[in-house]
């Protein structure tokens, strides 16, 4: 950001098409509705979906067009609210949820708005994201923060709601074993939440040995670092090693990994719940009988809905998940595209990119 | 059965390995328990599995390691009682559940006994089946038939009971567009039994299409054959000539076959239901980001569990399911092997065999 | 209506106060955003809640401050649209849902729209009803009826879905016992409802015989008539004249009179459903360790909610529930008063008003 | 326990009649089946239901017609096993769970067996209770205790797990506000486990300041203590006082005063769960429109079933919940009739009494 610029300004950081991405001012926006206020951003985490947009342009069925602002892991402060907020003020300071709903389809009267075929969701085609100085949005979708918690905290606000989300789709309850395949920013975040929600075994996969001994110290009361051996002896080896007997209650697949998802159906105990959160390959390999003969309650997990940001905000301000420890780095606005790279070779945990108008 | 066999032989039909079968007197069964009673059997269904014993000597991890009586689908009448038992009387006619759980395992008594990993099912390797004179069962797993219901009626509650636990899997409610994937016994009991669960839509799916002819007769109201076209262009066809807009509330696979388990996928809406019922490969390619994407619920249904075989004898009861209609043949205990040979070949939908002392 | 009023005039049907009611001109309604549209009233049936206003000019905590058009069962035609409307056309005849929510409170994202604090209800103070000219709804409270559904059987939408939301509410399933307290217009429906999600027994209870005997016509499978005895009595004979064993599976309350509530949690079974969804006395005297010993659920059902309406068409379109057995009479608007009078001393079973600017 | 005593006497406290106890010997149990152990009793804690045998002789319909054993808390040794016992053996430290299911009726398959009605629960007429040295019971019923968890902990296991079936069936999740009425040691105990499952919020309500002191330390964030105001007022002072807006989300009642039933309603917000589980008057006045109107979730909770006995011990061996504090005092067997006066006085929160062998 120029020395010139004001805090009017709305620097914005713009994906043109893949790896082409340039820094413009943007039109400001402005209350949509007397429901709506303006967030100035203070800070956006990386996600992989941000990445894969600045790497390939699409993801999936969702094609770029045109050029589209990046970021939807967002906090910030309200600048201004329209005539019909109640809740909220100008200086107070939020977490963001990027998504709105249409309020008046049959997935959102149902209260699963995650599923509104209408969704406007930062960052997804052709919806600008949050990577940029001002954000409208409606007052129901921004979640005060207490003063004990940070911005930055609020901009992990996003993956945790994700986690929350999963965990909830898994149905974790006091004494589960959960087995989370994949130790990500999100696969860690959901050791934290099995936790919360009890869960008396939690078992960290990954291939790194790195990111496991961090779920360790986050909430993992056991890892698994799976070997070059099949997945059935990979499921084998982690039943045993984990004490998990005849499977376990609940894994979460944060991976998006097929063989992270071969082996999750296979650690699953008979009656348990499988829970699909990470994205990759459209189509896999899939031990279907193991499904059918166990009686496995499998269910997509996408997004977020209804409750969850309120309480991944709880979650944060009461202690129960540290957020603050998966930070690894917070960059200017300047720097955006040099963060991308970083995020896309793997470094680090969670980059956040600080507002345009934000000193760090 | 030979003229010289009287009521008190034993003859069972006796698979040694696969495709060696013989007849052969086997010792009566006595009361294990004061809860027991013992059953003359009067009329067996074929089942798949069954056939496949018959042709594999084995169903995935269950393998035939001695000669095993075939047969579980079976209604009978009351020989003798144990002593504490209540509610049945010798002469009683019943249909028999072929599987006794152990009742003391974690499954068991949180009411999931089809999960029993002790389970003693009939014709499931080493346990015999109920192709035979006279079968012991515990009296909670036999269904006293109403008068006006016939015992070859009787034996198709078993398919029935596995065709309710589909169904209550799937929580189709009224209203719901349900498809069936699979126009065998089972899948057309699957459209029979959402019709009394008040779905609005049921659509049969069948590459035969007198098969799909005969659901629309039973219970369907829409029917779809596939066409020599990709999964996806074949869920389009499905969705759009069935009127189904965004997808199907809910879709049972009850065929097993890969490319429907994948067309599944492809027609359940968001949020919606679908159930793996059908047998087939262990692994097939799946499209696992329609149920990522979807938060599509995915359930396994194996046999079927506390009050299944109740609701199935009460729908026949009441004449809500037309079991008889699917019942094409009825031979004597003597042509079982013919039986077996034709229902591999695929001649009729449900094909009887009368006990060894029933005379038809 | 007079003789000189045209198409476009408003003319409304106004509570001042209790038992003083008048007819006048009231401003047509605008759109109030581009998602709404205007009705015109054909018909409206008469709720025991409009009589109750009419009587005592509140319900509970609902107190009339000022003069209040009353009404909220009906049906109509579209005559404008917003520019947002997709679904719908001038002269489109719909089922008018008659409560609009927030939409963006917690209980109306988590799909519990009827528990919305802000919603807006027809003809509940200071709200004004449909017994008027045009009524102003948003697109998607407004339900298409079928050609071969007539308007009139489009005003018993409104009291079919306060039916289809009491079963729902109650879980009931094919092969449920299920007991209907109160055999009144939604006691009626309640039966019917309770057939079409499959209860095998349908036991209708009311003090009058003629009521019973309309309900066994329509959908109940037995009938009761409490006597003159205790309640445990009458449970008890309740329970052996139905044949109920152990209890009903589900007892549903439309009545909202204590003793009804009292026998309710009596006939009930252990483990088993109670709903209530008749009003009655804040305050009474309830069997409570009924409640605790048996494990009883019991739910409150509040009018209705996401897919309560679409269910009701359906059902209505289909054939599976006879609402137009139930409309007893239809009177022209200028007869309104009488009709509420004749409702108050419970003549007929549901009674409509046509719209002003209906031809009866 | 006299000196002349070996450890092979089965002595026992047994009600004659109300308030007329003896010690006397009794045939020591046998193993009923090969799945049976006898279990050598460490320790008993005495239950307000045993209290209120020796005082009344009955509860409800359960009347006692000849002397019986009193106590059901209990913990002991095994010191003979069944031919089929497999998981445990002489020696063994476990908790009993003093309830013998069928296993065979529709609540037991079902996995409801707490609501068996051939249930066999020991001190509850005419079955015996734990008040003994010897005491036969299924392998399945006995559940291991970890060497760090003592036998006098292993006594409130089952109290504790009256307090997990109460805030399982409450369904608390992470982030809910839950309100206990009553802080007797369910109540305390639901506090705990309350927090265990997620609860922001937990409200210990009772009359006796010590009390809510007591559950303060233990796991409430709030407390309250009802004034002499009416239900209405102190509903009002007790969500004002805890910051809990529109209501609680979950309610349990673990008094069964009339006063904290009516007030549950009051607090409890709509949409909300409200658990009975305190057991007191039959009939009491009851604020029926609120649970109609807020559509509250009302459910009974009655002792524990499938997995409660296994997480209580879980959540005792991972230290989640801290039963020792409970135990006030420790008496040994002789001491027993003045233990039962102490508990009836309402000093102290539990008193245990050791078995006739267990020297103290």
């Amino acid at each position: 950001m120029g020395k010139s610029e004001t805090p009017t300004d709305n620097l914005s950081f713009i994906l043109n098409k893949p790896h082409d991405v340039i820094f413009a001012q943007q039109p400001k926006p402005t209350l949509q509705s007397p429901h709506h206020v303006i967030v100035a951003i203070n800070y956006t985490g990386i996600c992989g979906s941000d990445v894969h947009y600045w790497d390939h342009g699409a993801i999936g069925s969702y094609i770029m067009e045109e050029p589209m602002v990046l970021g939807h892991e967002s906090a910030g402060t309200i600048v201004s609210i329209g005539s019909a907020v109640k809740t909220l003020q100008p200086g107070d300071r939020v977490a963001l949820e990027p998504g709105t709903p249409c309020r008046r389809c049959e997935p959102c009267l149902a209260g699963h708005y995650n599923l509104c075929p209408e969704m406007q969701f930062a960052a997804t085609p052709p919806i600008g994201g949050t990577l940029t100085g001002f954000y409208a949005a409606p007052e129901d979708f921004c979640y005060k923060l207490p003063s004990h918690v940070t911005q930055q905290e609020g901009a992990l606000i996003e993956p945790l709601a994700v986690a929350v989300h999963m965990v909830r789709q898994a149905m974790v309850q006091p004494g589960h074993s959960v087995v989370v395949m994949g130790a990500g920013p999100v696969g860690l975040l959901c050791c934290s939440v099995a936790k919360v929600f009890g869960a008396s075994k939690i078992i960290s996969v990954d291939i790194q040995r790195s990111r496991v001994d961090f779920a360790l110290k986050l909430a993992a009361t056991h890892c698994f670092i799976p070997a070059q051996v099949s997945v059935k002896e990979n499921a084998t080896r982690l039943l045993r090693e984990s004490r998990l007997g005849a499977g376990a209650d609940v894994v979460i697949d944060a991976s998006g990994a097929e063989s992270s998802i071969q082996t999750s159906l296979h650690v699953v105990r008979r009656g348990g719940v499988y829970v699909q959160g990470g994205m990759g390959k459209n189509d896999i390999t899939f031990p279907i009988m193991e499904l059918c003969l166990k009686e496995v309650t499998a269910k997509g997990s996408f997004r977020y809905g209804s409750g969850d940001y309120k309480l991944a905000v709880e979650l944060v301000s009461s202690g129960q998940v540290n957020v603050k420890s998966l930070i690894t780095k917070v960059v200017s606005f300047g720097e955006a595209e040099q963060a991308f790279k970083d995020v896309k070779q793997g470094k680090g945990i969670k980059c956040l990119i600080a507002g345009p108008n934000e000193k760090i």
